[in-house]
Formats: structure tokens, C-alpha cells, sequence
């Protein structure tokens, strides 16, 4: 498998380089892996995704619990990041999600408009900036428009940029699915082709395998998946993402397969808040017992 | 059910204090609520909801109803802004109406065009800018990308930015309609994740529960749902809107829920200006009657 | 009817003024009403519309006619403004249309493209910018886009802006057509609402009352109808313009109702030059007659 | 028949007359008519133009043909004008052609798009710049928008503006066609609207006059076609295109009766180099024989 | 056949013959050709193609190729450039590539993003940029517009610019495919007439002549094609293309033909990699043999 690549072999300017050491050194585990709480499910799906733990609703509940379960990081919308952070700021990593949409039009030409600034982020103090990149598209030439001023800015303000790698849009569909192994493995590939410092990634399903081209016909395992999609972002650093609440053990697994395949960390949103507090606490310090197996 | 958030706790500027300060307690009942007189249907309807009380044709009329019915603020578009306030500047605060729109083409693809700035609000001495954002609408991506240039003007200047988040479009009407519970509460989330101080919402129809996502089916009150509402806007300042002129018994009594709810205030104005003027400032009495039992 | 708003009552900056003093006391009869002559038709149209009377195929015929004529003011594109008015400048107000567009292709979404800015009107000495707005039409974002920056424009430079109101497009034909009441009061109002000086309509038809909203259906006199377009201008100024060439009597019947209700003036073009020049000259004479009976 | 107009007649700045000056008087015969070769097939039709005359091919072939050939200048592309003026810089007048487009694509909606600036034909030492206005194309709002930049950048340069005024789109197919009298009528009129110096039409045909508007279903012959057409054009220059190859007499005879009709002069590109070098220059010089003849 | 143009023949300024003479004379063979190695499949197809080698996925694997391999330059996408050329520096010419998108979406109206511009290019140090221009796209006024902005920074900063002339889209695809002669020889010239230094040309396929305009319907050699194509391209050095990878001696084959017809290059990517590390080099220095008999 893989080996993690170092942050001093990415070929970063001084201030990303300052800014990613801040989130994988001085929080978290601080041994080179990272857990991130992501929390713009509220634009994302609406509120129906707080209705399991109505608590989650409360930004303020949210942040606590990131610093409670010592995380690397939190991703918010602008709106949440003004009126939120102020109030913890610096006591957790701020990743500021730049762009986001409802999902209520079609997805078929799926695009996620950008809503903030790098500079905005860098206002606010945040340590990295996150942007949703719909791999495959139909509104590619679109998507690429916007995330180039993003990636532009990050490199001017020495800002870390994490790419939510989403394989999305009517083409996609049609070709294996967004959680294909194909699909996955396209989408990490283009995040380091385009210049992403992190990429977040959907777990790949090889077993996805139909209408997919012929290279990923194979029969692989989820471990090789996950190793080629590594091997794919190179030294893209490579957070996998949780998805929808599913089972403790099947997600676990997933965490472990990553690690074990060169992954930097875990972004799981609605697996840790889509239960009551105390739960949620305890399966984030799982996900971190496995992360503290793979120092750097 | 949730309280009111106060100012201070909302993580503003300087600017945006000092301005929703001047709305909220030098003018109308100085308590922390508000009442708002929106005076934009000219463009979005038409002349012809002033053929119910034709002297509302007038901007000069309204404007004066205004100062003597006590209201927090009225809320215009730039040409009238321009040709009226002049002569009361100062004697109500004006909200600036950024964008709007004729209802003659379809709604389909909703999208509200900006035909003032921020810059002008600040100009003609507003003490708040208004956006329509059409949560849901087909034509988001080019709503957010307008829209994040006024938040991002409105945070440069200091002016308080009220959000009409009004949930319309192809995709709205096949997802249980503009008021239903799920619409409203994803309008004023999204309003809030995207930055809004204020947000002006429909009061929500839980009854309206088909097509609408699962979480949603269930049955709730409106009480209830109104206070999912406000917490779902959170640290956005909630104001609940009249729309169409409706019984008197009725509207107050969305009143009176709202308040209960954490809403902060009332906008209102078909149901105030399409009737004889002793009998809009005797309806505007009566919500005030309400609003000076939510004091904050 | 309507009294006609003096030009110190409508929040004019001084530069605004000037030159609306210019044309309205300047030139023409001097007594606070105008009478326009429109010359963008060789491009709206094409050159048939010189063919009832060739000579006003040259913009240099035309301009000396409106000049004899004692005309208000002149409306041209850029191309005749630069290559005609430099012969004449000062001897007649100038109004440099800024927008229009052949009549080509399919005016389903019709939307006129601007052509020059108002600082060229400026260089060129003019007094007055004219704007085509498609009241209705499913351009309406763009449209609104491009008016927007005409609008901030003419603010800067002190330039009056008069807006063509003209209802049009896919929409407005299925409500009523282009000259319904309903339509042409409902352009005055966004002319009006979007800050417009001037605002040019076609002559209302209340008999055409099928298809439009419910408040237009009744049975109103022309008169009647004229008035109430008049008041939704409230602060903005009203033209009416003569269209397409009719009777003498029944255009002169026109004028004389539009005054009579409150109008600021006529933009007549292919019903004074499409005729032999002494006729045209008759004609207009005639149309001062009636301006004369309504100083202000 | 018309007078052509004099250079001193048309309000122009001092850079376009001295450039115009330049063209019309210290180059070609030095008459006050222009013969012009334009040399942008290669990109608007392909190289499949130069198979008749494969010499033609090569760029440096053509450059020596138009000094040669006495011409008043030369039309070029931005990339042939980098790669082969600079051999041959002042000796013929370069005319910057500034748009333009495969014919790979569908011509329904024809837009020919912006490829180099006119501070760029600046550079390059150009006596004028040219643009392609596809008059009546469904994509008249972009086409008029990015020549308005165009035209505005002319002024602010002095440089002369001569307007390929293409009649073009499936409007105009369904409107008699891109070269009925009609059609170039309208466009020879937009041209002069819209500000261009000179304009480049094709020669009309007035017996094409099905679906044409009413005005021109009469009986016209070809000389008072093209008479009406230099009127419509009034103070802006007019050239009659070549288009494609055609017997030598009709191309003469079509010559004499532009001339004839007060044309400023002809641009021949295919019938002049689609034959053997020789063969080029003697049909150049029948063509100077006629233009000898309209001096002013 | 053509000889091929020397530098100082081309009108290039100071700074692209600095540029080029580095790249053609200071790398590789030195003689005024160029073999290039094109990298930016890991975006335009996926990893897919790294399958038949996986050491290939690695982006330093392939840089040192370049090096070992003495290569006259790498084609790279801004994030690997950023991630993997700051250890190999100058080893070997950076082209960067600034245009790319996946190959998920339809190819119907093809258009290249622009994910980088000519200034990250200068800042890293790049001796050349790549665009990707699809001739006869649908979507030709997209891209010919960001090709502009290119077009134009490249000059700005003095710095070669390689056009990849690609017919492609859904017209290309009615007449005669994207690697017909028509097809080719257009995009080479179209690459020719927009100013590029460099064009990047699939070998042409004269017996895909159905379809196609008259003229290509003739039966053409190969060596005709390719001839014919140079003289197309004129003064813009031409580099033919490897394309998908194929059998040795046809690649051969096509490598002669090109020099012979007065190519200054080939760029071959799969050709090259797609084998095992001493297979690669050994079939690159076979090419080496066949640039080495054209120096200039």
C-alpha cells in the first residue's frame, strides 16, 4: 500500500505549509492524521438531516462538540462561520466551505455556486477553505471557472485548499454511479491534476462495475480500491468522507481500509451528530483510535 | 419554545449594530421588535393591488402611513427610494429593496434581478438592504452568485442585510409548494447559513405535508412548526410575512405565533395598505398590541 | 385627473435639473410640456419605414425638421448622433438611445442590447438617454441587468433618463398584448419604480380586457385608463408615444386625453416624417397646439 | 444617384480621418476610392479555398500580391498579420479583421467571435479594423454587445471601423435570404446606426423578394437596389463584397454599378486570388480601371 | 515538400524566441526539433490509462522519464506542476497546460476549461504554454474567447504558446470525423490564423473522405495529408500527435512522414508510457533517430 506523503514533499508555499501544520500537528491527535466535523448539511439537505437529534440544529452545539471531541477541524457555510465562530474562535481549525447549494432543482447538471471568499476566510480566521468540485459533471466548464479563482486565491493568501471530490451530474449516473470505484477514483485524480492541497472522497465501491469503462470491469476489493485511489491523488492528501448514517462496525471498517491505504484522515458529519451527545463523543474517539495507528 | 436572540450575541460589525440598533430601538416600540411596511408590490404585482384602496397608489401616501402608524421601517425599490424619501428622510427607517421583478413571465425558473446596490442604500441613508433569494429555484446558481455579492457589500458597509427568503420555483411547487413546513424551514436555514441578519419568511403549513421529504410528513402544529422556524434560522433575526390580504382574526393570530415562536417581527403590507387609512393604522395598532407583549 | 409633479418635486440632483430645464424651458414651447421626435426607427425597423417618404432616409432632413418643427428634442443611436448631430449641436436637445436592436429575429424574449453609454451621450452634448425596457418579457433578468447599469449611470453624470416602457415578449402576449391597460400600466409602474425620469408608453387599450388580471376586466374609458397609467408614473414624467402611423384625427384625440390626464408631453416620429415635409411640419404644429393648453 | 459623401462630412475624430486619409488618398489610386483584398478565408471557410490557386496558400504570397496589386489594403487575422506584416509593415495598409469563426458549426445562431483587441491592430501598426456584425443573427444581443466594445475602443483609438454588415441566422433565411435586397438594405442602415465608418456589404438582389416585407415585393432592378442601399448607409463609407467566385464580366458589371451608385470602393478576396498570379493582377486592374472613374 | 520556418522567420518577440530557442536548442537533440511528453491524461481520461503500466500514475515517474528520456519538454496540468516540477526544476522544459477537463460529460459542444493562466505559468518557470482549442466545436465562441485571454497573456509575458488544434464536437462529427484530412488541416490552420506559435495536430486521415467538402473528397497519400497540412499551419511550428497508444512501426511510420513534410516535432504521451520504464526510453531514442535526420 501506500505511504502517506509528507507535508514537506507537497510543494507548499510557507502559509499553506504553516496553516496545514496548525490542523494536523497543534490539534487533534496532532500526529499527522486528522478528523474533521463537516456541518453544512443545513444548506446541503435542509433541516430534515437534524430531526434524528434535534440539538444538532444549534450551531453552537456543533462547535462545542468539535472541540469537546478534539477534532482537526470544522466546515462551515459563511452565515454559520460569522455568527458561530466568534464565539470559540481558534479553539478548533475553522475550514470555511466556500461554495454549497439546496438540493432541491435537479442534479443532473449539478454545480455548487460559491458563496464566499478565500479573503472572507482569511477574515475570519479560518485554516483552510473547502470547495465542492462535481466531477463528471455536465456543468464541468462551469465548475472549473469558479474553483480556478478559488484555487488562485488559496495560492495568494497561503490558504489550504480541501476539494470535496464529488462525482455528480446525469453522465455520472450513467456511467457507474457517484460511488463507483471508477467515479471515485476519476474525481480524486482530478483534484491533484487541478491543484487541490486535500481531497475528500467518498469510500470507492468496486463491485459498482457495470457501464463503467473496461479498466474498472475487474474484480477488485475495497482494500485495492481504496490503494489506487490514494496512488490517484498522490500528493493530494486524501480525507475519506462518512456519507449518510449507516452502521458503526460498516464504518469503522471503512475508516480502518482507509488509514491502511494512505489516507491523511476522516470526514464524517452525520455518522457522529445524527445521535444523542454522549454517543457521539464515543464514536468519534473510536475513529480517533484508529487514526492514532497511522502517525507520520 | 426559543427565545429571541439578542443583538449582541449575532457576531455583527460595528456598522450593522449601530443601524439595526436605530431600527429595533429608536423607532416603532423601541422593544426589540419590529414592524416592517414592505411597499414593493407596485413592481412584483403590478398597479393592481392598489385598485383595492386606490390612494396607495401613492408612494407619498405610504410613506406617511408609515411615519404615523409607528413602523419600524418601510422597504422600497430604488425609484421610489429616490423620488419620495427625500421629503421624510430620516423620519422612518428606509430598507432598500436590492432586487425584484415584474410577475408577467414565469415563475418556473425564479430569479430576482439586483437594480440597486448597496453603495445606494448607503447614499439615500437606508438603514437596511432588502434581497428576495428564492430558495429552491431552478436558477440558484445565478441567485447565490448575486446574492453573495450583495452580502459581501452589505458586510463592507455596515448595512444590515434582511433576506426574503422565499422558497419558489418548478422544483418548490413539485415539493410541496412555497409555505409548506419543509419549504419555510429550508428557506430560512439556508438564509441563515448564507449569512442573512434578517429573514423574512411565509408562515409555515405544516398541513401541506405531500411530496414533502419524510421528516416532514408527519403532523405538526403550527406552533410547532413556526418554531422550528426560528430555530432553524437560529442567530437570524426572524420576521414573519403578511402575503396576500387574508381575515384580520386570522393574520393576528399569526402574529401572536410567531412572537410565541422567537420571531422577532411582523412585515406586513397588503394586508395594512389595501384597506382605508383609519383602518391600516388600526390593523397596524393591533399587531403592535401583539409585538409589545415580546419585548427583548 | 392628475396634476402634473413640477420638476422640483422629484428628488432630482442638480445636474438632472438642468438639463430637464433645458428641454422643457428652453426649447419647444417652453412651458413645461415636450414634444419629442424619435429617429431610431431605420434600425428598430429597417429602412422600410423611409419608403412612404424618401427623404427620411437622411438623418440630416430629419434633424432640420426637428428643428424648424420646434421640437423638444431629438432621439437618436450613436451612429446618426456622431455623424449628423455634430452639424446642428445645441440648435435641438439631443437624446441618445442607448439601446435597440432589428426587428429580425423572434421578439419571444425580447430584450434590446445597449449600444453606447451615457458618457458618450455626455461627450456628445446631449441632454436626455433613452432606455428600452421590455416590461414583461422573459429576458427580464437581463434586461434589468443592463438597465440597472444605465440607471447608476445617468445618476453619476446628472443625465435624465427616459425609459421606453414597451410591455413585449412571449408572456405579454398571452396577457392581453402590448397595448392592454394592463400591460401599459403595469410598465409605467416599473419605469416608476425602477427610477425612471421619463417614462414613454403607448396609449392604453382598456377594451382589450381578456387574458389580463381580474382588476383590468371591467370597463374603462380611454380616459379613464390614461389617467390611472399617469398616476402609476406618479414622480416619473409621461410620454406618450404615437406608434405606428394613423389617422390624424384619431392621434391628435390622443394627445389631447393624455394631457388632459396629466402627461408631460408626445414622442411622435413615422406619424409626423412619414409624410411630405410641410405636412410633417403641420402636423406637429397642430400636436403644439394642444401642449399649449397645458402649461405648468 | 448618390453623391458619395466626403471624408470632411462625417464628424470624424482626427486619428480615424488621418488613417482614413492614409487609405483613401496615399494608397491604391489615391482617388478617394479604396479597392481592398481580404484575406481571412483560411479561417472562415478553411484551407479548402486555396485547392483552386494552391500559391494562395502561403500568406507572404498574398501580402506581395496586394503591394503589388496597388490595393488600399489588406484584411488579416490577428495570428497572419503577427506571423507576415512585420516583412512588409507600412507598404499596404493592414486592416485588422478583428472577429471571425470556422464554418464548422452551425451558422443558425451565427455569432463571430471577438479574437483580437483594437489596441492590438495599435501594435501592429493597422490603418483600420473590421468586424463581422451578422445583422439579424438570433444572436444579436451578444454580437451587438461585443461590438459596442469594439466601436467604443475605435473611437477611444481613432482608428477606422469598417463593418462586415452579413445579413445571417435563420431569421433571415426565413426572411428572403442573406443576400436579397431586403436583407442588405436593413444592414447597410444597422451598420450606419451603430457608428461604423465604413461598411462592407454584399451586392443586393432584388428579385429575391418572397418573404420579404411588403416594401420591397416590388419590381426593382439591381442598379436601384444598390442605390438605395449606399442612401441607407448615408455618411458611412460603403464597399461591395466579391463573395464567391463568379464569371469576370458580372463581377465587373456589379462593380460599375456600385461605383455607379456612389460606393466608395470594393474588397475582392476569392475572385481576385483564386487564379493564377498573373491572372490576379490583370483582373485587379479591370477592376481599378472602374474605380478610376468615381474620383472625389 | 515544405521546408520547415526557422525562428527568426516568425515574428516572435524577444522573450517567446528566448523561450524557444531553450526548448529547441538547449534540450533534447538540440537540432532544432522537438520531442515532447505530454502528461495530462490523468485528467482528460482518468487513471484508466495508467493501468497497462501503474508506475505511470506516479507524476514523478514521468517527469524523470522526461528527463532520462531527453525529452524537449513535459506537458503538465497546474497541480501537478505545483506538486512534482519544484524537485526536477528546470531539468526539463515545463509546458504548462492550461486548459483540461475530464472526459465524463458528452463531447457534443467540447469545450476546455481554463484551469491556469500564462502568469502561473511565468511564475513556474514554464518555457512554454498548451491550450486545447476545439476547432468546429458548437461551443467555438466559449472557446475562442478564453483561447483570446490566452492568446493574449502569452504575448504579454513573451511566453510560446502551443495550441492543441483539436476538431472536435458534434459537426466535426458530421463531416468526416476529428482525424480526417479536412478536419486536421482546418484546425491547423485555424490554430494558424489565431496566433499560435505552436500547433499540436493529430496526423491526418485522408481516406476518411466521405462527408467532407469537395474538395477532400480526392484520394490523397498520406505524405500529401500531412504536407498539406504544414503548409496550413505556415509559419506556426507544427508537433505532431501519438494520440492512443498503437503499433510501434505505424508510430514510426507517421514520426517520418511528419518530419519529411517539414514538422518541427512530435508530442507522443501513451505511445511512450503506457509500456514498461525501459521500453519507454527505448522507443523514445527510436524516435530521437528519425528527429535527427531533420535538424534545421
Amino acid at each position: 500500500m501506500s505511504t502517506r506523503p509528507g507535508i514537506s514533499e507537497l510543494g507548499l508555499s510557507t502559509g499553506k505549509k504553516a496553516r496545514l501544520h496548525r490542523i494536523l500537528r497543534r490539534h487533534g491527535l496532532g500526529n499527522g492524521t486528522a478528523l474533521f466535523l463537516p456541518y453544512d448539511q443545513g444548506l446541503e439537505h435542509g433541516p430534515r438531516d437534524f430531526f434524528p437529534n434535534p440539538a444538532a440544529s444549534d450551531p453552537a452545539y456543533i462547535v462545542q462538540l468539535a472541540i469537546e471531541g478534539g477534532f482537526n477541524g470544522i466546515a462551515l457555510q459563511i452565515g454559520l462561520a460569522e455568527k458561530f465562530y466568534w464565539d470559540y474562535a481558534g479553539e478548533v481549525p475553522l475550514v470555511l466551505k466556500l461554495n454549497g447549494k439546496t438540493d432541491i432543482p435537479s442534479d443532473d447538471r449539478a454545480l455548487s455556486p460559491v458563496n464566499a471568499s478565500v479573503a472572507e476566510a482569511v477574515r475570519l480566521g479560518a485554516d483552510a477553505v473547502g470547495y465542492t468540485l462535481y466531477a463528471g459533471t455536465p456543468a464541468q466548464e462551469d465548475d472549473l471557472a469558479q474553483y480556478r479563482q478559488v484555487r488562485e486565491d488559496a495560492h495568494r493568501f497561503g490558504m489550504p485548499l480541501i476539494v470535496w471530490a464529488y462525482p455528480r451530474g446525469a453522465a455520472i449516473e450513467a456511467k457507474g454511479g457517484k460511488d463507483s470505484f471508477y467515479a471515485v477514483d476519476y474525481a480524486a485524480r482530478t483534484a491533484s491534476e487541478l491543484g487541490a492541497d486535500i481531497v475528500k472522497v467518498n469510500f470507492p465501491h468496486p463491485e459498482k462495475n457495470t457501464t463503467v469503462p473496461a479498466a474498472y470491469e475487474a474484480a477488485f476489493t475495497s482494500q485495492q480500491a481504496i490503494g489506487a485511489v490514494v496512488r490517484s491523488a498522490n500528493r493530494t492528501l486524501l480525507l475519506v468522507s462518512g456519507g449518510e448514517r449507516a452502521g458503526d462496525e460498516a464504518m469503522l471498517d471503512k475508516a480502518r481500509q482507509s488509514m491502511e491505504a494512505g489516507a491523511t484522515g476522516l470526514i464524517f458529519g452525520r455518522n457522529v451528530w445524527q445521535r444523542e451527545r454522549a454517543e457521539s463523543l464515543r464514536f468519534a474517539s473510536q475513529l480517533q483510535d484508529i487514526l492514532a495507528k497511522y502517525p507520520s
